[in-house]
């Protein structure tokens, strides 16, 4: 394909395929695993690496969650063992679900950075948690998330929020529901950018409308900097950005594809087999009507998992009417 | 998703599920399955349907294809049964793949439109081919393919003489590598209305890149005005712009969706399982290198089929060298 004309050069990629692959299967991914989608992508030139969430094991019993639902510190250094780290390795937080003791400060950690990830009504937490990361010496992100329900005007008085109180490398443009398509990704990008002064915009795709790599490169043709990808686009539902569309399009001679394939060789073939993500025509629905993933992965979990057509009346047949 | 503004009142839909689909099983699709696309088609509001190729049966041996590779009269007249046809029926023909003698004129045959598949290498043989359609009383496409390996200049000479020379309709654009990105798909299309002033344009995008329905979405923002698709994006190797995106995504009251889920859900269900068709990464691989999809074809129909590691040095390592 024809190549982006900057080589990709202002653009930072962030890798999440363990922490958005693991809302399917709550993390339990084995340490085999882990170990080598960490090899893959340090050897790869990615920029960053998100390798799980963080969380507290008070509110997440850790017998029914796989390691990377915590992404604990000293799991975290077994698995890089006596690897150079040639990228940024960090975790994913959610408001409430995280203590101030599950953080430890930076310098004692593995880990350079912490993305907060939030949804716009609770953007005064989100800038608290980003500041207490910041103030244990990571690198801050945060993420708004389910962006294709929110208006303009609330987004810009949140944005405002961030870019006054919230010590953040960038702020990223999150489509939870899938529902994006590349004008609508360009203008969330340029409402980020004109209320984020001093801030970097980021975007994380989804693929409900198979625009998940053709919006991230909308949004980076609109300015974002901070494009998120997943190994073959694993992740929650119809998925993400792949990172082998992501890195073949930036054309960076400081990207090497080949460990992205031989990865896939070696760990995704057998994964595909146990568990399922990418386009499906559920998520298509949901991500067409604008609308959380979890009805259509509650109906990939049932036996009426290809029952399309009944599904899409269910979603748009009004009800209430009768009533 | 945001909807196209215009709410796609300029846009002809042309459905190649069957025609395009047939690629990857010779064309053997049971009657009951071909009825019941048609159907679907016929009910959703979308303008041409592709419904095979014509071929003469002295070329391809009968008992080896499946109807659809010869798409003959009588076979379409049994399809239709009585249905009133709300959408115009045609077939596809290759240069050199069909006699005078397989095409009886239109008014003695169920179809009304012929698209003629060409190289551009081969533009003059196409444009006989379309004159002998139109003077039987047809409506005339020419397909250009490979379109990612041609240069601007003999691709301006080719249109040019296509303006001047044959009675078409529209001249499309054929990713057949799936190598094209929104960019280049612009390109192309801007090429195309610079050199047929009397034309439409038409785009047929591939998926190699996870691009398909992304690279018509450009190629109608760029004037593109004729666009194919498939009910699922079903089609060889990676396969096209999914039906159900594209109509989504033109949001015109003409279209009614309903049909094509429930069609999904009663026969593409089940012919997934037999039948293989998407992204899937030894496409995407011969999609950025800009290559015919045949040697991932190849693979895929090996026990080598997940071996992309294996497939992408091959592909990329430069024998010769050693010579």
């Amino acid at each position: 394909m024809e190549k982006k004309k900057n080589g990709g050069k202002n653009v930072t990629v962030v890798d999440c395929t363990i922490r958005d692959g693991g809302l399917i299967n709550k993390w339990q991914f084995d340490d085999k695993m882990v170990r080598a989608v960490f090899q893959a992508v340090n050897a790869s030139g990615v920029d960053y690496m998100e390798i799980g969430y963080r969380a507290s094991e008070k509110m997440f019993p850790p017998h029914e969650y796989g390691a990377w639902r915590f992404s604990r510190d000293a799991k975290i250094n077994e698995i890089i063992a006596s690897e150079n780290l040639n990228m940024k390795l960090g975790v994913m937080v959610d408001i409430g679900r995280v203590d101030e003791e599950d953080i430890l400060t930076a310098d004692e950690s593995p880990l350079s950075f912490i993305r907060v990830a939030t949804y716009l009504k609770d953007v005064k937490k989100a800038i608290a948690l980003a500041n207490m990361a910041a103030d244990k010496g990571y690198e801050a992100f945060i993420n708004i998330m389910a962006i294709s329900t929110v208006n303009d005007f609330d987004l810009a008085a949140g944005l405002k929020e961030i870019e006054k109180h919230a010590p953040v490398t960038a702020v990223t443009v999150v489509d939870s529901y899938g529902a994006l398509n590349c004008d609508s990704s360009k203008h969330l990008v340029a409402v980020f950018k004109d209320n984020l002064d001093s801030k970097k915009v980021g975007f994380h795709g989804h693929n409900n409308l198979q625009l998940g790599f053709a919006n991230t490169i909308a949004a980076m043709e609109a300015g974002a900097s901070f494009c998120d990808a997943t190994i073959t686009g694993i992740g929650r539902a119809a998925g993400n950005c792949p990172l082998e569309l992501l890195l073949t399009y930036l054309d960076d001679p400081r990207f090497d594809i080949e460990p992205i394939f031989q990865i896939m060789q070696d760990e995704f073939v057998e994964l595909r087999k146990k568990i399922e993500w990418g386009y499906l025509i559920p998520y298509m629905i949901t991500g067409m009507l604008n609308e959380h993933p979890r009805v259509a992965i509650a109906v990939r979990n049932s036996e009426e998992k290809d029952n399309y057509a009944d599904f899409y009346r269910k979603l748009t047949t009004p009800e209430c009417y009768s009533n």
